[in-house]
């Protein structure tokens, strides 16, 4: 199965694509730019989504669903939004198609033009902010604490599987608020709910921060984000959460009635995460043979082949498996039992490999004599026989997946600090950017200008004006302009 | 909250509208025959998914992803497709937006025009069948048993909220077998998923039957059903289940290698339910109050309402509250102790009934005293006083969540059984349809032309041929012809 994967070190890009095709997580599909998400890609996303969702509802949000087009006018209502938004859209004209001529074929049928074109949503800000004008009124309404899961579409130029595509799946969580204070505190406290989840679930250490006014959402007043590091030494932004401030109220018109008899606009925010977080999952972990899926994410999280020769054989390994299998599905650990004899052992390794499964468990014979199982972890490599006598095999198992999952979080984390470089000049800057990657901290002197100009001549970013940034005077490594503070910049995806 | 809502006996439909939004279900949006679904209505929908996922789960189906758009052409493949579903769709004809020369709105952009239109999916089977091409060779590749969550656009001219809109939210499975008889299986197993789902959680009893060819799915061999009546005596089609015999595999090239050696096309299915559930749901089982949930589907199983007049009051009767939701939640049972300032408790209990909630507990003073509490049923409208010293409040619970289920699927069965209706004549047929109205059982002489006339003079369609038709020699009620079974005829949504 992993035959020929290419390696990370010659050609990351290539061994990318090749693995979330390999590993069955995603693939091109006959509509330019839009992926078809496979079984087993799909499974990984939807325990994704299971966690979030149940954080989302903990920090208490409802779910709710919001048409896909969005009325063309709509979009122009709230200024810098339109700007940053309205440009590469789907947009649909007609809504009826007729025979052709010759009865072969189907037309766009021309006498079905709508008035006003529908443009398939690439955010829904403006299609639910005109909803909430109708669900607020007063204080009592608020604050409104709204997710949707949908699929959005951006017209992208270039595309790549999970990280940049036509079609997207994504959460987005809109909210209104009675004050500024309310609402910026959820856009902070749903920055830390996703930073939670890719640290603890993905075991993918983020940089939380705030963009910088020239990455900032259109129509928000300030975009928080979590950055994570990918083994290419490329950020990922891996999930963002505005504050909206009343610029969508005013844009639609949303006011409530104060508990002091006033009449004020509401305050927003709106925070989302996207199939991309597949691709930043693949990319933070996996090897050269393959996935390397944290425990938390895996949909099978231990595997057992058996290795035999006879089918009497084959029957004494699948009884002792089956017991095995009661014990650690009562746990709650998704275990699968591989007993086909269309392919060899050796074959199912690598594509269990391939397949990024945490825990291997071969048994064969002389395992049944001597009541032991050879464990392989994914992350490591690395096999030990363990004999069944001297341990409870429960809480074997997930101690070992435990452990593969921090072991898994340690090592992106210390890639993470090995790769961040901190630099006082711009020959430095600019030779850490070209030979060693990685996130670079640096003094800026806050301009756009700067920013574009750094953009310009390296091709790297700011990512981030970290949250936990330290006050410390400096100059800027562009430019010589006073500093009180260090930005993380990165060539990103 | 109920004040002024319709009565059924007078104004169904009205009734019907009226609750929807009240209730917080959904809302027309500002996008024609497209809705908003609300909060309270979605959480409802999620329970459904998540039920019905479960059971798809359960006989062998794995959930993946494929692309909103299909290219227009993919919709000639297949003959009868086209003519089926091709016409009222959402065509996106260009990328691409500008700004308008005033600087003030956006236009669209001529010279982002596509190539080739994409169509807004009606349905997958054209995407899913040209994909599935590529990932089926041989006969260990089969059965391939893949579900989607997803949205559809189907442009309606008239819309209901959930019963018929131009966007709605369902699962479309579609799976690919090796023989004939798998892919039967196969459809009729989830023909039976659909019906156990309607009638356990849904506690809504269906006819299981196959559709005339006359209403058979464009693309299939065999169309199954389930049809459910409503309180107004209109019929409506709540799943259906497809044998779509090799005309996709036919249409999109799909053959696999047999393990005797030979190149055969494969046999397929598809099968789907909508947020159209939700429709039925509603109109099942509610009356002019409101909502009647059954408790498996409920959001909010039970309510307490605390009565007091001081805060020393409410404080008492919160921590009596708390005791009982904790015994509660421990059993999964799920509980909202409504102890809001703002509202009185008969206001309270008014919006309770409107949203269904199955039971209602109010706790006052006395009741403090006494060790009672007041539980109401949503279903029956019927309060008992309970004494807590002579139960267990957690058994007292289920129990009552239990008899509320199978009294409200009971309810329901009693009435379709007495609204439905043998007739053999053709005055009798017309007399019930217009007088009685519900489930009319009838021969007929199996032509399409006799049921389309049949429709003409009536407005009522053969919902289907019930899987338990019993073998009876008759004569078609219109036509006279020999019948050898009864159909079911109804007036349907």
């Amino acid at each position: 199965m992993s035959k020929g994967l290419p390696k990370r070190s010659e050609d990351y890009s290539l061994w990318y694509n090749e693995l979330v095709k390999r590993a069955d997580l995603a693939e091109n599909s006959a509509v330019r730019g839009c992926m078809v998400i496979k079984p087993y890609g799909y499974s990984i996303w939807e325990k994704m989504q299971a966690e979030l969702d149940r954080m989302f509802k903990e920090t208490g949000h409802s779910n709710a669903y919001f048409p896909l087009f969005i009325p063309k006018s709509f979009l122009s209502k709230e200024a810098s939004h339109v700007e940053g938004f309205a440009k590469e859209c789907a947009v649909v004209t007609h809504y009826r198609l007729k025979n052709s001529e010759d009865g072969k074929s189907v037309i766009v049928d021309p006498e079905a033009k709508l008035e006003e074109e529908l443009i398939v949503r690439p955010t829904s800000e403006t299609v639910i902010w005109s909803t909430y004008k109708n669900w607020i009124q007063s204080y009592r309404d608020l604050p409104l604490l709204v997710n949707q899961w949908a699929n959005v579409v951006r017209w992208e130029m270039r595309t790549r599987l999970f990280l940049r595509t036509t079609e997207f799946l994504w959460q987005e969580g809109h909210t209104a608020h009675a004050t500024k204070q309310e609402a910026i505190d959820e856009t902070v406290q749903m920055l830390n709910v996703y930073a939670t989840f890719a640290e603890q679930f993905m075991a993918m250490p983020v940089v939380k921060g705030v963009k910088s006014a020239n990455e900032r959402f259109a129509g928000a007043e300030d975009t928080y984000c979590i950055e994570a590091l990918m083994q290419d030494g490329k950020a990922l932004q891996a999930g963002t959460s505005h504050f909206l401030g009343q610029n969508f109220a005013k844009a639609f018109d949303v006011k409530f009635a104060t508990k002091e008899g006033g009449l004020e606009h509401v305050w927003g925010t709106s925070w989302g995460v996207s199939t991309r977080l597949m691709g930043a999952l693949i990319m933070a972990h996996s090897d050269d043979n393959g996935l390397v899926l944290p425990p938390k994410l895996a949909p099978i999280q231990v595997v057992i082949v058996p290795i035999y020769k006879s089918d009497e054989e084959l029957d004494r390994i699948e009884a002792k498996a089956k017991e095995i299998m009661a014990k650690l599905k009562a746990k709650g650990v998704s275990v699968h039992f591989d007993h086909r004899d269309t392919h060899k052992p050796g074959w199912k390794f690598a594509e269990y490999e391939l397949k990024g499964v945490p825990l291997r468990i071969a048994m064969g014979p002389r395992d049944l004599e001597n009541n032991t199982i050879e464990v392989a972890r994914r992350d490591t490599l690395t096999k030990e026989t363990v004999n069944l006598s001297e341990i409870e095999i429960d809480a074997y198992v997930e101690g070992m997946l435990d452990m593969i999952q921090s072991t898994i979080y340690q090592k992106a984390f210390d890639f993470r600090a090995q790769m961040t470089t901190e630099v006082n000049s711009w020959d430095e800057f600019v030779d850490v950017l070209e030979n060693k990657t990685g996130f670079v901290s640096a003094h800026w002197d806050g301009t756009t200008e700067t920013e574009e100009k750094i953009k310009e001549l390296t091709k790297a970013t700011i990512r981030c004006i970290p949250l936990d940034q330290k006050v410390e005077n400096g100059a800027c490594v562009l430019t010589g302009k006073p500093s009180n503070g260090r930005v993380l910049f990165a060539r990103a995806y």
